[in-house]
């Protein structure tokens, strides 16, 4: 295990120690919980207020997510570990701002049964919850059993349009309907060629030989579709990309936001020569790129591979993907 | 090798066909050279224009510092080789906006030479050149030879305040001088923990043990300092900041900015612990820092390490630190 840490057990506590020096403008520890972060200025009054959270290992997932024009507070795991109620409930009351709290989350078991204590817990407190489940890993389940697909990479997308959504004053079961039919009109696909370590692990989360790759695998090393050879990147971006455009199906003349987003180890460079392939893939069944996002969104640690994905857009969420947001975890809102 | 690409002599074209396919509007390919891009809009009359170019593998160094705010073109070599002359010349010729441009590049041997004839020939052509040449790597060279350090990500600072300089309408030879300053006060010192392979090559640029870790190598696998057995984060961390310290000197009461940047394959998690303690190191010594830049600003491929960078402030530079910038490849510039 090659990493630059103190204490494997110490390592999620010292990374928020971290990040609260570096943006101490941006972010801070809510009263309650060091394991729940908010905007520096929550709460924002008259604005549905965004929570998040999940276990750690993934960054700019989940914390990075926070800022304006994006979310308000986040629950911080252990490493691949959900946070506890207790630390979503912290977060919860520090940025209701009186609209009410929407849980955006990606759809694990811990993660959900936490997030429905709390909801329960913020109830009793007077302020009202609604939750959305991310589900875009088109890998881990098929399309007639969409609610137990694991979120991934595609949660970037319902962040984005959420979070633009309730700067617009929209009510709490606006801004979960708004969220819900992005969750529901994203589709990723990831393919792992290395896996990583858990810190207090000490040891990879899976093993594959050194000329193999794994599709479908999730961000936890969850068992993928296949395990095949490794291919060319043209190879892979075609299985991702075609298997993604089946799913939902996407379908000529549809507009899309694209994300290919690197796990942790894979250089930039890969990244866009699998862009390079989708690209053509989508223009060869005449499906439009509104946008492209190519970046590491969604990590797992150290390690190799990619995930592509799809989000159908409609003039909506065209409006609210351009809205303007920050966090310094994140590349710049600005239209390229 | 174990790299999601094609051919591996024609990944940077592939890089590129892919970078132009997901920023239409942000960037484009010059009329005489696939290998020289431009802002999208360039030329920007009456603004001094800004150039640099290198070796590709260093995602976002070098072409993800073009667009507003930051610099106007960029000639693009394969991986950690030169671009050749005549793609630095493509380059000058189509951002030139009648104020001359400046070529911003790092201290190796074959860019030198190789932007030196471009100026050359940029002069032929009636086109003023000027070049400021970044030499970051305090463990390159001492610093009685700065001359002879090794240019490294601490190059970013010096992209981010130049172009934010000849927005201001400044002259060529103040561009120059602010930029040269800024190359005056940035010190940079990085460990490796792995090597990384270029494609074309098939192997690894150097070998480590499992249990080791090289302090002061460079972002191409140069030799470094010292070779040790793998070190805490603290440890590092302490390492790199006491030394970069003492090299400038950076002293009481000076404000810096900080980079602290990972070289392709280490966590985000990571860096937050590094910068965790350099925070405190620096408080120690009564240097605050007015800013902080935490992710990956230069890498070498899949390599597993990072860097520790800082910037000595005055006004000036704060101002152009801060004012707004925009590049997809970018962390956003507004003030966290």
């Amino acid at each position: 295990m090659k990493k630059l840490i103190n204490d494997p057990f110490q390592v999620v506590d010292e990374t928020l120690s971290g990040i609260l020096k570096a943006y101490p403008n941006h972010l801070r520890a809510s009263k309650e919980s060091p394991r729940a972060l908010v905007r520096a200025d929550a709460p924002i009054k008259g604005k549905v207020a965004i929570c998040t959270g999940g276990g750690s290992g993934h960054i700019p997932v989940f914390l990075g997510y926070v800022g304006p024009g994006l979310l308000d507070g986040v629950s911080v795991g252990n490493v691949f570990s959900s946070p506890g109620a207790a630390d979503m409930l912290a977060a919860t009351k520090e940025v209701n701002g009186g609209k009410g709290v929407l849980y955006l989350f990606g759809n694990y078991q811990g993660d959900t049964m936490n997030f429905e204590m709390a909801a329960e817990m913020a109830e009793m407190e007077k302020i009202p919850v609604q939750m959305c489940i991310a589900k875009d890993d088109v890998a881990s389940a098929p399309r007639s059993e969409k609610d137990k697909r694991r979120g991934v990479a595609g949660i970037f997308f319902a962040y984005k349009i959420a979070g633009a959504k309730a700067d617009t004053g929209a009510s709490l079961e606006e801004v979960k309907k708004t969220t819900d039919a992005v969750i529901d009109n994203t589709c990723t696909l990831g393919v792992a060629l290395t896996p990583c370590t858990i810190p207090a692990a000490g040891k990879p989360t899976f093993t594959i030989a050194e000329d193999e790759m794994e599709i479908g695998m999730g961000i936890h090393g969850e068992p993928g579709i296949e395990r095949t050879k490794l291919k060319t990147a043209d190879e892979v971006a075609t299985i991702m990309t075609e298997k993604i455009v089946k799913d939902l199906p996407f379908k000529a003349n549809d507009e899309v936001a694209v994300l290919v987003n690197g796990l942790g180890a894979t250089p930039p460079e890969e990244l866009y020569i699998l862009y390079n392939k989708a690209y053509d893939i989508l223009k060869g069944y005449r499906i439009k790129v509104y946008r492209a996002f190519i970046g590491e969104y969604a990590t797992s640690m150290e390690m190799a591979g990619a995930s592509i994905t799809l989000l159908r857009l409609n003039d909506e969420f065209k409006k609210l993907l351009d809205a303007p947001a920050f966090s310094p975890f994140l590349l710049q809102w600005r239209k390229a």
